[in-house]
């Protein structure tokens, strides 16, 4: 998992890298089978939706959870990061946004940095997201609208937004939004469950509501240079880390099961 | 304007028939340019969104604007619902839905014979929608969701739901449209401005909401066989007409100004 220099130019100039099928059909399925008692758990690393009892972020889950636990030292993830912030990284948070048939709600138009470096005191943007489709993706499912070129204007001014979903966020106002569509256009990555997704930290994203009824399960890594670690603690643990310790990537097949191990070899 | 045996074929299988670049720029220019002073009249007709002073929907504009009033008649629009419908129809409704960019806020699943028929004692699904495309519509801002084939199951159940939006509406529960689209799938007619979508009044329908910075107007005539006209007068007057009168269409270039039309005789 090297990017090549075409990918990573892609990822200076547009500000993200979309990898269709990544993952297998079997370890994607090996993770959506944990899926039903992750999300049925009360605790508060599940924030669920404004106006219904679905959740909308599970936090947190390779704390708890054995296969989520190995995703997060997957080398297709780790890996590509590492390569792109040149040096090793660390969890600064993990979650499934799970955007529910019928009830998944709005992520507004947002940097990840402006939340990280607010918040969290996170001192630059050495830090991005790496994603897992854990379903197909489609025009109906509340797909990430991204805005190309965006990330190449910094840190923008925002809002904190802690009204208009379940979940509080630093968003953007709808003149700078409009301006950099101008700019930059809009896309919106799409792909079969084991698809990934890399983007900078700063760029523009949102993604609408989910009226179909097909779920669409998504895993954010979002992995921060060590040495840029956050310097505040305001938020919980489980929403912004604090081990600090480098991840060492696993091997390629740790996903895999026994068997798939036994019959690969 | 006459529907070709496949078109009509399209129409009876799958319910609806999408028609790109019917209206010309020119046009789609007239009727674009009345927008701004329509929709800043404050008047009962003009719905307004639950969360926003945007125009959700403009009632019986053609009752007052003459522009709108000549797409009322135009024959690109009526005569293929006359053909259709196999004879006269008056005009049961005519709206402009606005969905206004960054605001305009979702429809949900639902067919419009079960509101026509429902509220206003409409006898027979012999009435339909035929749309024309004020904007592009483009995967970001808010398209209409069609189910194909759904027309063909009748009068579904519906629930009145007066509370997700500013207006009110009888839906159809998630068990429902999860069932229909295994067996229809989903489709989103995209295209230019000054394209048309006719569908069936039994089709099933949803549009999410637009937080693209691009807003997506439509207008729909609601088009019923005069044999066939409501029987209770319970909405007001400008969502539910009472006039019954058959529509004639007018010339073809009707909505063209004079010097076009002169340019083009």
């Amino acid at each position: 998992m090297q990017l090549s220099d075409q990918q990573v130019k892609q990822f200076e100039t547009e500000g993200y890298i979309f990898f269709p099928n990544v993952f297998s059909q079997q370890e994607i399925g090996r993770l959506n089978d944990e899926l039903p008692a992750i999300f049925a758990q009360r605790r508060e690393e599940n924030i669920r939706e404004k106006d219904s009892d679905a959740v909308r972020t599970a936090f947190a889950v390779h704390t708890y959870n054995e296969s989520f636990g190995l995703l997060a030292r997957h080398p297709r993830l780790v890996r590509p990061v590492m390569q792109l912030l040149n040096g090793p990284v660390y969890m600064h948070q993990f979650k499934i946004n799970a955007k529910a048939a019928f009830n998944g709600d709005v992520w507004q138009w947002h940097q990840d940095f402006g939340t990280w470096t607010r918040d969290d005191l996170m001192p630059e943007p050495r830090a991005m997201n790496i994603s897992v489709f854990l379903d197909e993706v489609n025009e109906f499912n509340g797909p990430l609208l991204l805005i190309p070129k965006s990330h190449q204007h910094g840190n923008l001014e925002a809002g904190h937004d802690v009204t208009s979903t379940s979940y509080p966020l630093w968003t953007l106002d709808h003149e700078a939004v409009t301006r950099l569509v101008e700019q930059g256009g809009l896309v919106a990555p799409k792909g079969p469950a084991g698809s990934m997704l890399l983007f900078h930290c700063n760029l523009v994203h949102a993604s609408p509501g989910n009226i179909s009824p097909w779920s669409r399960n998504i895993i954010y890594l979002s992995l921060c240079h060590v040495e840029n670690h956050i310097r505040r603690h305001q938020r919980p643990e489980w929403i912004a880390h604090r081990d600090f310790t480098a991840i060492e990537p696993l091997a390629d097949d740790s996903l895999s099961d026994v068997r798939e191990r036994f019959e690969n070899h």
